[in-house]
């Protein structure tokens, strides 16, 4: 595919409230890799099979939550046209500077109707996985807990469920891998945005309230992972939210647990791969607990309720 | 990614020498899905997770080998412009009409470097994946041997490896994710080019003859499905070639068999996702062993020698 | 070791309300293979690697529940012997003659003190596990639904836990290799009864009435394969109790659900491997949710409520 | 079962040529853990889920091999009750005192006839499995590398298979659960022996040459484990034999290897339970490729002919 637009979900900025506690859990029961503590008390963090600077930033806060979440596009050029997209549409987007981020370049940010704050970026620090891009290994020395291999995507709770997808669709130019609607059709009460061949980068429910944090997930390998995801979730005694299951949506394996401060983690497996020719998905909201915990066929009281 | 030129491996079709025995292997050993036969006795094959008619087409012929390889684009205005680039670039490329292919649009074939004949399309038809789009379960019924999800890649021998790596990078638009070199890095021995994701969609390995097939594999979930193809493989006494083991290019799972006209079949799992921006991979001559086998270190004697 | 006593757990006899819908459970769904059907309606089953005729009857009533489970001793002069020390503890045994059950020798009746009816047999006709005796395959063709290769255990509820653990340890020499005690460790909660190197061919758990059954259990080879248990239990619409998750108890991997008369299933991976001179493991009530899952770390409301 | 006699293969004394790299081999690759040295420079290894004190012992020596392979039977009567056996059938058993190996009593010592170094004991100071016997965790923390579970299996390559097998089965009572044969079924090339209900806790291969040593086994969870192994295996250069693969004899799956020395080691995983009711599976020479390796269906050079 020629290689234009927003690539993937790049980064998300968590707020954690006790720093030395999310380090713990972020580090070693997660299993990401610290980079760097900026100036400014926030801590970037990456997992090992990411290249880039970071796709995680920890900063302390009296609330959990998350502040914002980043795209990567190709190229400079992209952020600009995004920009002028983004502002012919009404949207108000401010240009971040190179380096207020560590290891970033200058972004663009902006809030969409579902009232999360987003940003694109085009260029980061890449300090590599861990290995030589000569002759690798399979994978690097001295990975610790969960070791995912990257940040996948995050759920968002918002109430311009409609606002915010056709903005990702019509503007950014993400694609509905599979959605959820009232039985009537009328009403679209989920959807999953896909920037390239992953089965989401980002998805959205909607609910009353502006701006909620429902989860940001983590690539594991398998099933089999999943198990030792599981294991070190009661070893370390994190709170589990639930799993391992699967989702129907995405046919993914998962486990959703929490980080100290509440902000909910996921671990994510298989899935399939998106290409722009697959036919959107269509889950009626009767069976919307099948959607989401294929398994169990009914939603947990956290699902729909715990977000940050 | 705003979605335009080549999206992956669409299709390829194969040789064979007696269709029976090709088919009792292709459906019941590998699993794929009969979908049609042509009037011109040619069979068309699916994996199950394809929503497109067909990946793989079988011809009964003398010899076995590989017809041609095509690649889907995103539309029609794609075929068009890399029909002009091609032949801007020296290539002849010659229109074959809708429906020569049974369920497959327009398409636009030439000979590249080192022999091989590709084809560019934009259409075919759907038939999906076995599960209706509104509320499916996570796979369908009826699923028969090995059943891979996709038809992944091939890997091809010729001998003017730069000239197929510039067409395929420069005119067509992939991206080399990984190469093999000589120790002194003047001769690229080997390439891995990617269209979208996934680590390959077509590699190639240099060698003295033109047009040379060495394998077309089809993507399993997990290396523990590995296993289960490796059952298979003994109960049914198909010929195998190496595996379960896993490469070091690409990382991927792998298992290799002939079916019964000589053409080497994979199945793998695993690997990278790859983006455009992940740095490109070099493996020299003197690893090649274990960039192809990371487990034994060392080639086996068909891997180098045996294709069709 | 010399093979002299009770050497694992062999056949239980479940009630089931409609044996139609009963034997689509057990051999579509579960996978067990029907191997005969009585004059009396009773329908015999095994799983695949069993040689023994049967380790699973089904037998049509009002009611579900289990009629008994029994266990094969090594021989005949076991089955005397073991007669003599239960009617010496004063224990009232009934001779079954040879073929009252299908393709099963002699048997010796009774009940234990939580009121369940155990028996003790020798002697099976042996069916084989679908493969040569020379040569054979890893597993035979035909396989479906959860294929799980051995009825491993059952998990009975009843009053009287310390009489049928003496009886189990004392007389048919049976060991504990884990058990749930009160905090104060005055009063066992749960027992986990190995005859061998299982970590369990049958468990007791404290319960006010007598008599109650459950869920027999089946032994996968994986983790891997309680996903596929999963995948099924949806796509067959079949009641899911808890699962897919882990035991702290025993270790092992599970999954449990309901077959359509509500009797609970259970299919089971992993465990260790018991020796006699492995040390009994304790679990403290307190502790009671991560010993039975492990995951949870509380214990769903059906666990100590749902028996039949 | 009643628990008489020989209970599993308890642990095994290896010659090494520098136990400097025989260490970080058994330790930090392999990943047993090191228990205690000796004064006389032994080394005493066990894997995690071992409660005795050791089920490796390394010798440092000129030449690579097995020095003895010890059984532990259930108490010391029966180590009393196998001399009288032993001897009375003309075998010369010295008896080694309590204290002469760390922490274990004392041992029946006695050659056998395809002259290999065979043990008996009964009692082994316990350390436990670094964890709790109150509400453990499901494994402990701090596992390395390959992480065996428990030591499971010696295959020793000797003359007088026949005087072999008829010690461990008349005498020892241990059973066979799989044999090879010649095609004419008059000679038996290889015995694939069992203490109680693993496979096989001791092998025999006929081959000219007494007192040979081809590989300890350790057992492993699941053939996802093996993969990791392998990953293990190439990444600290450690040199490989065969795998991952699997045996026909035993279905379990199997990756071999070479400690520094050239001793042969092999991780294991699966295999059926085996019962004193299991037929004996006879495989005929002609499939024994199949036998040995079931993927490849023909052995590698090594096997038969690389022992230490």
């Amino acid at each position: 595919m020629a290689i234009t637009g927003v690539q993937r979900a790049g980064f998300v900025q968590i707020r954690v409230q006790d720093m030395k506690a999310a380090l713990h859990h972020y580090t070693e029961v997660l299993g990401l890799i610290e980079v760097a503590k900026g100036g400014d008390g926030r801590v970037y963090l990456k997992a090992w099979d990411e290249h880039d600077h970071h796709s995680v930033v920890l900063r302390e806060a009296d609330a959990p939550g998350m502040d914002r979440m980043a795209f990567k596009v190709a190229d400079n050029d992209d952020l600009n046209d995004f920009e002028t997209r983004l502002e012919d549409s009404g949207v108000t987007v401010t240009r971040i500077p190179d380096g207020e981020d560590e290891a970033t370049g200058e972004r663009r940010q902006f809030v969409i109707p579902t009232g999360h704050t987003i940003e694109l970026y085009a260029e980061m620090e890449q300090v590599g996985n861990g290995m030589p891009l000569d002759n690798p290994e399979v994978w690097p020395d001295g990975l610790k807990g969960m070791h995912p291999s990257r940040f996948d995507h995050c759920l968002l709770y918002g109430d311009d469920l409609d606002g915010s997808v056709k903005l990702f669709t019509e503007i950014l130019g993400l694609r509905i891998a599979e959605q959820v609607v009232t039985p009537d059709r009328k009403l679209m009460i989920g959807a999953f945005l896909t920037a390239a061949t992953k089965p989401h980068d980002v998805a959205f429910i909607r609910s009353p309230d502006k701006d909620r944090f429902h989860h940001a997930s983590f690539f594991v390998e398998s099933w089999n992972d999943l198990q030792l995801c599981a294991d070190l979730i009661t070893k370390n005694k994190v709170k589990l939210d639930i799993g391992p299951t699967r989702h129907g949506i995405t046919r993914g394996g998962t486990i959703y647990f929490f980080d100290p401060s509440g902000n909910r983690n996921e671990t994510f497996c298989g899935g399939y791969i998106y290409y722009p020719d697959r036919p959107m998905l269509t889950w009626t909201e009767d069976e919307l607990g099948r959607a989401i915990f294929y398994y169990d066929r009914q939603l947990n009281e956290n699902f729909l309720s715990v977000t940050t």
